[in-house]
């Protein structure tokens, strides 16, 4: 919860703003608005020759389980080149992103996940600051118990599916909350 | 630029995290950093028969030149459940959406714009508060010298192009300053 205005300082509160149709925060004083608005998760399916490169995550939440290289985007960059950047920071790893794969509105929180197909160019790769370790697994190895999050579980299911068949074709779905 | 931290009103100043790689608006008294992040746009193109629902646009910016209905992503929400939000705010119109269509990276603005295929369930639409008005165009009909983004052209450009063909294919992609 925002509780004061990032541009001067004073007390700010919820509110509807005039022409609105949401509370957003809006300062008492100056009344600036701080808008709050859904995070942009990408990342990339890193492939080599059949084996895919998988992540053990360092960091909470999750930490300890297998994920796909992926994290926050950052302003003034293209989502591919913020997949590229996820691999080399947690994977040390240099990728060619190809085509966007999956996405996914996870909306209890607020995120949209984007993950493209992608080359791992060489064998180069280690265990970045977030990483615990990383490998490349076969179809067959991959710990289906010990994924991190739905996203990294679908779109790994997507990805065998659609090599099976010999084709690739890109997903769009929502992921609610269990609990919901 | 944040000047002050909004969970304690105290000056905030850009640096970069420990552990982190850019700079953030990190509090000067109490750490807390505000992250800022590209936003997501969401919108549709809404067909109804062989016409394509167009908004003008009473706000800037580019007011007064023809859009798709389109907005920010607000949290809590799924990228499609805002594209039909959209639809009815702009132009009080009623639309089932269906696939997810263009998705095109605005890096300059850090901005990322989805846009779905949706299908406009009646002929009860008008000018909502952010349009001056909205009508449905055939192809021929479509004001190319009066749109307001590259992204609603793009899009109906490839529109178009896949109806002609018969088949409907996802596009990704970059747009770029065109200063740049």
């Amino acid at each position: 919860m925002i509780k004061f205005c990032n541009s001067c300082g004073a007390p700010a509160s919820y509110r509807i703003p005039e022409g609105d149709s949401l509370p957003r925060a809006v300062c008492d004083a100056c009344g600036h608005i701080q808008y709050e608005n859904p995070k942009i998760v990408v990342g990339c399916v890193p492939i080599r020759g059949e084996r895919i490169l998988l992540c053990k995550r360092a960091i909470e939440p999750r930490y300890g389980l297998w994920t796909l290289p992926a994290g926050f985007m950052e302003n003034a960059e293209t989502a591919a080149e913020g997949a590229m950047r996820e691999a080399l920071e947690e994977a040390n790893a240099r990728v060619e992103i190809e085509e966007l794969y999956t996405v996914f509105s996870v909306p209890h929180i607020s995120q949209v996940h984007m993950m493209f197909r992608a080359k791992l160019l060489n064998d180069d790769f280690s265990a970045g600051t977030e990483s615990l370790a990383v490998k490349l697994v076969t179809a067959e190895e991959i710990p289906w118990d010990e994924l991190a999050f739905t996203v990294v579980r679908r779109t790994l299911q997507h990805y065998l599916e659609d090599r099976a068949r010999g084709t690739f074709v890109p997903r769009f779905g929502d992921l609610r909350s269990p609990t919901r």
